[in-house]
């Protein structure tokens, strides 16, 4: 094991029986034939279980739609390369020289792979018991402080439940303009609820995203109006 | 504990320390607010790891895409449904009367779920190394008699890869006539390569299905052609 996967061990509060388990968690595809994408399917497994049956301790009060989208939350690419920029994983990496110099969402995805290589390596290591207590402590802080599972339903799919739920009438999305070239286009998206007399408009990177954020100001709206809604006329 | 819960845990060589967990997970949530959903929920966590560290195990030649088909294969509902038709499992369910008489697909689903939520009430009541034990148990055969992971790939997938890989022409798909009402449709669908003078035709009741079946008939004749089977011209 060498200083720098030493270091790394005490970092993560661990002690490796087989050291050779952390180096292959920290080698990327592009440096080695010999590299971390089994490691990385077993410790996603074990990531997403453990975070699973930490939630459903947790939350005795929650359904399992809610435990999926708090789990999901939890274990997304996002999350996991926020933690491996919290240990400063990137400086352990063996990365082939193309890799070395790539940035952005690639390198993300790299170190979030290596985070549940690393955990697919603890487990081989020492086991289930030893494995949940380092994803419990990777993930103490966010499992301390979990959002409203509601928080995590997307504007476009909580607009529809409110408004079915009150017997309103639903929502269009229509694209009115695109613009800009074809790798950098915006568009901007309107959501209309013609009955209402309501509509919202959203500028975006993409339709989805234009929807979503014209969906969520259009939520704003319909949740500030009168409990007969269907009534009233907006500006 | 009724007769039945125990006869039951008997037949699935467990002994609960809370039986009141094996009834929670034998509980549609069409018989009660007090059901199996989050159970499910935890295990099929666990049902995703302990077959992903089977297999990682297992199948040390295999990558992660290949050990990722082969788990999609044994945690995929089908399988489940069959693991609890041999365990007799409908006999113990507890569902509301709506449920009782519903068969077909719902039924099958309903009986997968099961299998999932009696897997998170072992882990539950006796921990992972029992729960472990217990879902080797009930996957043994299929875990010794693993298909090869490329069976697992879809023909039209297979075909794309093979004809990519050996610098071929990509097939087209056509739907040449649907026939029959709405609820009970035909599709006669064909899987062209003009530059390869070869295509193939299958009946199915969907158009994914017969593109499927088309698909294969093709790979087997392009797996039939001469080396060079670019200059060859089929019938």
């Amino acid at each position: 094991m060498t200083d720098d996967t030493q270091r790394l061990s005490r970092q993560l509060g661990l002690k490796f029986n087989n050291p050779a388990l952390l180096v292959n968690a920290l080698t990327h595809r592009s440096a080695s034939g010999t590299n971390n994408e089994r490691l990385e399917f077993l410790g996603d497994g074990a990531l997403n279980f453990i975070i699973a049956s930490a939630l459903y301790e947790r939350k005795p009060e929650c359904d399992e739609g809610s435990l999926s989208r708090l789990r999901a939350n939890l274990v997304r690419g996002v999350t996991l390369s926020e933690i491996a920029r919290d240990l400063k994983l990137g400086d352990y990496l063996n990365l082939g020289t193309g890799e070395l110099k790539s940035g952005g969402f690639r390198r993300d995805s790299i170190l979030a792979d290596a985070v549940e290589a690393i955990i697919g390596a603890v487990y081989l290591d020492a086991g289930f018991a030893a494995c949940q207590a380092f994803v419990l402590r990777l993930f103490k802080t966010r499992l301390d402080n979990l959002p409203e599972p509601e928080e995590l339903v997307d504007p476009k799919t909580r607009l529809q439940e409110y408004l079915q739920g009150h017997q309103l009438p639903l929502p269009n999305y229509n694209t009115l303009q695109v613009s800009g070239k074809s790798h950098a286009q915006t568009f901007l998206v309107e959501c209309a609820i013609p009955a209402l007399g309501q509509r919202t408009e959203a500028t975006a990177s993409s339709r989805r995203k234009g929807e979503q954020a014209a969906a969520r100001a259009m939520l704003d709206i319909v949740l500030s109006l009168s409990p007969k809604p269907i009534d009233s006329k907006g500006p």
